[in-house]
């Protein structure tokens, strides 16, 4: 007990407390600890070196958003019980457990059809009979299902603590001010209304300059071309490296990272699964690309030397799909360069698509003086919101350097 | 050249420009890039969770403050021809080229008795070569032999951008505000007085202030007891696993980890020693500690299950070093807890010193209006130097949890 | 000489240096210095309390930064004569030399139909003079006639470092983060073709933000519709103030201002008007305010305790005009409560318009990695620009408060 | 009430809430809003021109702290009731609501003996009646009459809300990075321990960074030697006019000014001086002195010109008194260039004493998680605080430009 931490330093939110000691003990499970081994952005810190933080991070920053805004909402009136809070708190820490290493661009590859959220339920499940059943209604409120809707709101919806933390904190960690969101001030515009969780009426701005900045963190960051290139380098990379090994090749790689290139069949995830699925981290993948740069495989090689030595392929993008002669060209010359026919191999056309404001479903609500709710594109205040509810689509090519 | 990146985002310093070509080709180099798999402050971030940055990013930051401190420099009348700037950009890009994985805790450990300056000397000059000599001047800065004494001082001395940069950096990624460093203050009182780096007397309180920052850096953060106590258990971690190996086990570990493990000769580096030396990173260290977690000797498993699972033993610290007795009893309860007598191994005092200023060698030169020059501590303005310039010293002892 | 300090301390821009001789002997003008006691923002600081920076830090501001442009621009191969860069940071550092106090509240109102500009190049002229003509070269950039288009761009444009200052500043100070422009990444992405103004085409985004974050600063800030009474109040008062004057009643007032009260003619500014105008400032109106709350006029007694004991009138704020019949009732209510005629003074309609984006004069344009150059709008990078250039109106009615 | 602001923005802590009705009655009170025509920092703005804040914005940052602190402690485990909680905050808000125009430079001019604590008791006593005893408590609180004695020091001792927005408010405004104080971090290492405020002992170096901070914005902003003599000379200025009043010269100034000019008798305050006092602020005193640049009195003229148009004296700085051989030649060269025998009255040598930490006098005591208490000098972690517990004192001379 004694040798618990209560306080712990962030940069981005300053101090994070820890009120309640089951989140202590939550914390210290090596379910947990794991997070810190597995990066928020995986391989962007290729791109913003400064991105090098972690889930685990992510996951007090969460905790700690969740804690404000609740503490906000009781000063404004919402009751607010001492397990639900607790709940609440537990549920946002808990809500990434299920990652694997580099989360978004690997999910599917190493566990076949399952998202980080089944896993991230299997695994709180798993918590919770360890905990004696202190999870259950967190684990209702992850799964949307706890009968006070601004909780399970709190935890995922266009104005979550998640998006919150995460924005706020690739923003800090990549140095791209522009996807700044003032959290602060967004939660003290937050609000009750019929257990829906609102926006106070005069917080507008705050939002509207909250989904700007959301949408430049996109284009600018996730979305960059040469991020969107090296996410797909590495599912690239896993699929080769399956492939191979479905042809009897040899490849080296830790015994956990090993287990899941040979196994395919996941439908009902078993006891050793979860066990090695668990000892997984980001340095059994970056081992294995490490090693695999060495590799006989002609495509592997190059795959993993463009990750390993930052020596991406080149990349050109554009708001339209690219010609099909023209991707023809490129693998023509590829194939020229390598002297194999591997072209149509790494020649890649991809693409990414955001709706910067979802105004369909789950759109956010004002709150006006007079205690009428009105959505945010029908605000006469609103500047933005009713240009930015369409989706906006961007095509990127890659192919190899120098050809 | 068109895929070369110009600017790098940097959260801590803003932008970063790399202003000439070479210094892009230094960067590409793969020598380099494996600075972005070493981290800045090794385990620090297992108490600081925000501490995940890495040496790459450092190298890069003090790159930064150096042409920052020339541009300065050449605007208070100092001539700087290009060579000159350029030379001193790339020896503090690379001064760091000869670190290894978790670099201060184990330099001495992979290859012993060689210190991270004299492979980063060995590293600099192979890259010389591959250059075609482009990289001497920087060489002789780096050496401090350079005839014009400021550069090597920007390089190496009490005010140096390699520790503006790490110190800033450093705090900035721990949250630990007390040590931030007001970077751009203080570059901006540099001088040259008779080709030596002199302080703008103006400027006394933002070197007290540094000075003091540093201080307060160390003592909050670097010699933080559990800080100490992390760095001190890869160090063992290491020497267990190369006793270990000396007797015979087997110990899992990448190819290029294993070749360290077992050899103990490095009077002369040879080929082989700096081509795995190069390949080396701060993962191998990590999957083998996580293998390690599985070993069966008792106390290679207990010191790799701290680290990863993050259950360090308890830690005390004093201004006095402890009774024997008091350690001796730790010793035997810790027999008594493990049922095998290794309380010795695993009960530990290490101790800390630091001293803030260093008023005897390489002094603070302040230069005044009428062009003389006093140190630091002499000045009718100092409110702190004259107190901060004696060697503190703090005793920690270790021993497992629970005893 | 010894005397003049050459740094200068700015929250915003961290410092500010004055690299040349004539830079400081403008500063330490009278006409200069008296910048200091006007605020750059007026009545703002009712609103926002910590808006109570000046005109004297902007124009400190504006000129630092163009001198960090200028350095980039150097940087990128522009050649910049040191009598080019002279000028460029003489001419950002007077182009509000000629407000008086409360400036654009009041500019109309104390000479008539004189504006800032018209002023501010009236008294260059006479700076000139006194400078023997060394700021000939800065009047014609000021002026927008100087060959190289760019440096007046620079002064006056979408783009100018006048806004990128005020808007910094601003932001700043009311604490509307929402408003934070990242001047320096801004201005790294600038650049010069063919002797205008450009933006390198990878700095869109930074140019899109800019242009959202100036929107939400007009509507969050300037445009709130407190702000906007405010500033109205101001205007009815000195309006009042010269009508009754002109009826014979005598208020009390400072010689200087007095003097405008009485005066309508200024056709010609003669000696005797600039000498006087040169010595108002922002306390001759707020000691006169503070006098008139005791005046017995009751319109003017009214709206002088409007603004010192800060009670405000009554504000709605709409997309659409207020209808007659609503005002007439306001204004029925006004008469009512203060059982004299006054309605018709006291209930006011005022309306505010913002164009984010002009894309028609003066668009924004972006070098392409070919050369070419294309406006803001038509980039196929760009998210915001296609929505942001079309004007936005809102409506402002304020009525006295409890009618 | 519908108009009453409920959010304050905050450059300094972001937002400012206002979560009792009674907080919002008081700050609009006609005593309170003159804050805002009071600077926090007097003439420091001309020599660091961002510092125009006001006492206003101090009072209402310091309410702010005090309910972090309060809050931070109930989190705790520290009962406070919601009248305690209303009072600290209502006490606070209201500590500086007796300070007349540049208040610490003028407190004594204007009217003889009342120091502003005396007067501020007294506003808050008139205060209290117009409240109907709602105030009651806060002024015990203000007295250091409380039972509990935490909610005391809370307002007023080394470690109290008030130093600790005043600090971080200066350091932000001045720009002196030096000063900042993380006043988040020291709250959160608040505590309380039979009523009276301790810390807990992990946050020692944070309190010895503050207390290094404030000695650093001691001599760097607030005794900085020309802020010194600013401060000094408007002393200077006042006392002049006092002298020339009782000499029967005639001198402009406002209503209010002129009585306290040439008041000398204030044994007890009577309703006039009260009145009067309270309708006074910076814009009276800076008018006058703008009219006295006019003044046919050689001193008071040369005085005021150095204050409006910044042409301050020169000022050296020593750590010993000036010898006064070397005072009376200055005295001698300045009767020289004026003609007139007043060197006497314009050479002045003046001097300031900081005493860091006052370990004698309600010291610092950290809370060891044995649950004793500990002085910080005793501390074994500490690292500063025996160093700087005896005061410093530095001399100023100043004497005219080119003598």
């Amino acid at each position: 007990m004694t040798n618990k931490f209560k306080i712990i330093n962030d940069p981005v939110h300053g101090f994070i407390s820890i009120p309640h000691e089951i989140l202590f003990d939550v914390i210290e499970h090596p379910y947990f600890q794991r997070l810190r081994r597995i990066s928020q952005t995986g391989l962007l810190n290729l791109i913003f070196p400064g991105a090098t933080h972690t889930r685990f991070h992510h996951a007090l920053g969460a905790m700690h958003l969740m804690f404000t805004a609740l503490e906000t909402l009781k000063l404004k009136g919402t009751q607010i019980s001492k397990e639900e809070e607790k709940a609440a708190m537990l549920a946002i820490l808990l809500h990434d457990i299920g990652h694997g290493p580099f989360s978004h661009a690997l999910e599917n590859m190493l566990m076949h059809d399952w998202h980080h959220e089944k896993l991230s339920l299997l695994l709180m499940n798993k918590m919770n009979e360890e905990f004696d059943g202190q999870l259950s209604m967190a684990i209702e409120m992850f799964k949307g299902n706890y009968e006070r809707k601004f909780f399970n709101q709190l935890i995922s919806s266009q104005l979550d603590v998640d998006r919150l933390d995460y924005l706020k904190r690739d923003s800090f960690y990549t140095g791209v001010v522009e996807g700044n969101v003032n959290t602060q001030r967004i939660i003290s515009m937050m609000n009750v209304s019929e257990d829906e969780l609102v926006i106070d009426a005069k917080g507008i701005y705050s939002i509207e300059n909250f989904l700007t900045a959301r949408m430049f963190m996109y284009w600018q960051v996730y979305y960059h071309k040469t991020s969107a290139i090296a996410e797909y380098l590495l599912v690239k990379i896993l699929g080769r490296a399956k492939y191979l090994v479905s042809t009897g090749k040899v490849l080296p790689a830790s015994e956990n990272l090993s287990y899941f290139l040979h196994k395919n069949e996941f439908e009902k995830a078993t006891e050793e699964d979860i066990q090695r699925f668990t000892e997984l981290d980001d340095n059994d993948v970056i081992q294995a690309i490490k090693f695999w740069t060495k590799s006989e495989d002609v495509i592997l090689c190059y795959l993993c030397t463009c990750v390993i030595q930052r020596q991406f392929p080149k990349t050109i993008i554009s708001s339209k799909p690219f010609d099909s002669e023209f991707i023809q060209d490129k693998i023509a010359k590829t194939n020229l360069k390598f002297g194999v026919d591997i072209g149509s191999e790494l020649v890649d056309q991809i693409s990414r698509d955001l709706l910067p404001y979802n105004a369909e479903e789950q759109p956010i609500y004002l709150l006006q003086k007079n205690g009428g709710k009105i959505t945010l594109d029908h605000s006469e205040n609103q500047i933005l919101s009713s240009f930015i509810n369409q989706p906006n689509t961007k095509y990127i090519l890659s192919f190899p350097r120098e050809i």
